[in-house]
């Protein structure tokens, strides 16, 4: 099952934000739709905007055929509909590149983005799967961090296709999905993919990680990528360098696991990257009842950045960049 | 408001699981009742938590007075109400010593320890607010974790009664109270307190604490324990020991608040603390929809274990330890 495609004249989704009560496909067949989709996280991983992106502009070029304003109009604002991971302007960028030729060669373009994110996603679970056993031995207990599986991307995944690429080899120890607030990717989406593979899992709260590494019940660290900077800087979901710092201290291997399209030699360090401040609701609007008092403020980054120090290694869907034998990006 | 009291002739507490929607005032009458008080965390923190199980003794020593067997089971179970916390057992055990002298006597000592709490509170209260303006200057930017505040002593506070001294003197830059997950003390709890006492504030999930520091938000981290070491490890909420982490690499203070009774000179490190695993369904049962799919298990550690190494200093009623400066306790 692919998590988006383009369907007919139009794209169409897995409903990020209902599942796993409800899994409900949606058919985007606005540029609107489509930024909303991504807004909301109906849509949502970095491979998966980047491939939304595209699509959107292979909608836009079909609606806005004769009004290149309007074409023009859309791209920016699809380009711009979330801040943080560069899939989604470079998928963005991609397609746009081919309104010259026509909109059939732009949604030429979209759906071979797609082709070769699912490829990208094969490639990366052999590759992280093979560092797994050699850096941890047989049988390695993970702990991995918001949702990096097909849900992610298009089929497969990144960090989490290494989990289950680890299972299917029957070489994979445990897994602790820490459950990733506020959204709740690891609880919802990460437990929902784990339990449809066959995979035994437990979820953690955030704030557990770093302890269940002190205790001796992880192994390895492992996650996606929202960005990877030219340094190696790591950006991905809030919550993830603090198990860096956990990974650091109790001697584990960190690992990120994504797809070449992440790396953004064009951005030097973490430091230059914008964080998405996605307000107050998320937080403090979690539950129906029995969370803050009235009126609470947040602050409410979606994402933060990893030094590149605290990573062991960088896997994509072309190479292993062993950050801790001194290779560099 | 004293949130435990002796009224009459039972135990009265402010339910916490009530908090923030509801003040309920609970009056515990039986044994059982002030030990499914603890269990359910209806009252908690550990100095609070000392004073209930000393409470719950005087208690037991009017309804038991005829029958030592019976009394004996009422201290025991009393006394493994909770295991972390070193206060409990403490608590009930000098309360138990003064049954030789009467149900009165008992009464007694536990409204002293009572008494002797909330003069803590105060004395932390200076000793931390001073120690801040030493290490941080004016207006520290400060960032807290679970509730220290009244909520979990009798009145005042440790970590949040630091806090509220530093708003009563105008010298509080800002204050970020992480959300603590499962149970969300912080997003409850201390945002509660801290609205009531006028303080500005702004409540975080629990993963973007080392992010904050790490983006200059924050000049300290202040927190409560439920149990300090002899080597200074500190046992405290889970999520603490990864707010310790990001406090160190970005080099800020880290400061521990506990009242003397806290302190346990009879377990050396934090190896030997059991920690309490509190069950899945704090985790995976927490809202009402759009969690983890049905059948989740979680591994939830109550508290964690900071190193005495990533402890700057730690502020008791009685003295202030600079672990920074090799002092030991």
């Amino acid at each position: 099952m692919r998590t988006i495609d383009w369907v007919g004249d139009a794209v169409e989704i897995i409903d990020q934000t209902a599942l796993p009560d409800n899994t409900i496909v949606r058919r985007l067949s606005t540029v609107d739709e489509v930024i909303e989709a991504i807004r909301s996280l109906a849509v949502r991983g970095a491979p998966a905007i980047g491939v939304a992106g595209a699509l959107g502009v292979a909608l836009a070029a079909r609606l806005h055929a004769d009004a290149s304003e309007d074409l023009a109009d859309a791209v920016a604002r699809l380009r711009s509909a979330r801040p943080t991971a560069v899939n989604l302007a470079r998928g963005v960028d991609r397609a746009a590149a081919r309104i010259p030729d026509g909109r059939d060669a732009v949604l030429a373009e979209a759906t071979a983005l797609m082709a070769e994110e699912e490829a990208a996603s094969a490639a990366m679970a052999r590759a992280g799967a093979d560092l797994l056993g050699e850096l941890c031995g047989d049988r390695p207990r993970l702990l991995t961090h918001c949702n990096t599986g097909a849900l992610a991307t298009v089929v497969g995944g990144t960090a989490l296709g290494v989990v289950t690429e680890l299972h299917r080899r029957g070489a994979l120890g445990a897994v602790v999905a820490s459950e990733t607030r506020p959204l709740l990717q690891g609880a919802r989406l990460t437990a929902w993919e784990l339990g449809r593979a066959g995979v035994d899992f437990r979820v953690a709260v955030d704030g557990a990680g770093p302890f269940l590494m002190a205790r001796g019940l992880i192994d390895a660290v492992i996650v996606g990528a929202d960005r990877i900077c030219a340094n190696g800087d790591t950006i991905n979901k809030i919550g993830t360098y603090a198990h860096a710092l956990g990974a650091r201290r109790a001697g584990l291997p960190f690992i990120v696991v994504a797809p070449e399209s992440t790396v953004d030699v064009a951005t030097a360090t973490g430091a230059e990257v914008e964080i998405e401040d996605r307000g107050s609701a998320e937080v403090v609007g979690f539950a129906t009842a029995r969370t803050t008092p009235p009126g609470t403020e947040a602050v409410n980054p979606a994402f933060d950045v990893t030094p590149a120090d605290l990573v062991t290694a960088i896997v994509t869907d072309q190479r292993v960049i062993r950050l801790d034998r001194g290779e560099r990006i």
